[in-house]
């Protein structure tokens, strides 16, 4: 016995494909398992495929959703003016968590970035402006990318693009964390704190 | 929305109570799952099952194996005059590395600690008694559990148990890695790599 039983290799490769997972990981994940009841394994293994089956981007938005059009998309009682740019479904999830956005979303599923070799056309970007195009009732486009070199980039491209359409295009603010520390906020930041600077 | 689609959430749910992988890590992976492609998905998933269904203890060394008595146990050409105690089965496999051991092994699946409540019935010891006792032909027994209060405790326990059986009962040694510093050994290690010095 230079290796474990065949199944167990078989799970242990398996579990070391997903990322951060390892092969001392794995192996400790596949033991854990085993150590489940078989009601338990089976109910992991069936949200796998259940997930992967019926889970799909949105037609309208491009966001994750068992629906289609996705449950935001299909609420009559959210403000169509409004569409907030994202980049992952992730980030629709953050920003429903303020309980304060009631506009719709738009999931580009990445950014534009020249050094990666992702272009305007490799994003969700051409159904944003088909959807533009079509839905005459937007007025303002917040643009909520990360606020990193492929967010801004994104961000810049869009306005541009939007430039003589007559929609308004919005950026997030930029500034020090709420509950953050001038002493330890990076000077980037704290420029744009200040750039950004309101009166009370 | 104010949380995933009901499959995604199944599925981080599931993914979150594996040991070491919390909410975020297991919306990290669950993101990453829906990547893949449909048969990668189904890989993993029927990974997990077979793995789950096809592995089981050994009924004499109660080592994982997918078949009974295991690939070891069945294997005429080792030495059935020695069985090497561990704990798990993963230290079987640490063993078999070494690719100096021949003989057979018997699995513990734990250690006796009367901290924990865990002791002599509660691991896989009377069957080794009870093998012990069948098997005429054992000469000797090397105790290989982990050399902490538990292990020695339990190889302690063993050896005891064994003491008017005629079958000699030894204990794997302590003391530096091969590669370590003196430096940096603790006092306990060190002291036990003096007593266990030998002529050169």
């Amino acid at each position: 016995m230079r290796q474990y039983p065949r199944p167990l290799n078989k799970l242990i490769n398996e579990l070391s494909k997903l990322p951060g997972i390892g092969g001392k990981t794995a192996q400790r994940l596949a033991f854990h398992i085993l150590s489940l009841s078989d009601r338990e394994v089976s109910a992991l293994a069936e949200a796998l495929t259940y997930a992967k089956s019926n889970l799909h981007y949105c037609s309208v938005c491009g966001n994750l959703t068992d629906s289609d059009p996705c449950s935001v998309c299909a609420d009559e009682s959210r403000d169509r003016s409004v569409i907030c740019v994202v980049e992952t479904p992730q980030d629709v999830l953050a920003m429903e968590r303020i309980r304060e956005f009631n506009g719709l979303y738009h999931v580009l599923h990445g950014a534009i970035s020249p050094v990666e070799g992702i272009g305007p056309n490799d994003i969700n970007l051409k159904a944003l402006i088909t959807r533009l195009q079509g839905e005459s009732e937007v007025e303002e486009l917040i643009i909520a990318t990360n606020p990193n070199i492929e967010g801004e980039a994104t961000a810049m491209y869009i306005s541009r693009l939007l430039k003589d359409t007559g929609i308004r295009v919005t950026r997030i603010a930029h500034g020090i964390p709420v509950g953050g520390d001038l002493e330890y906020a990076d000077e980037v930041t704290l420029l744009k704190a200040v750039e950004g600077r309101r009166e009370i």
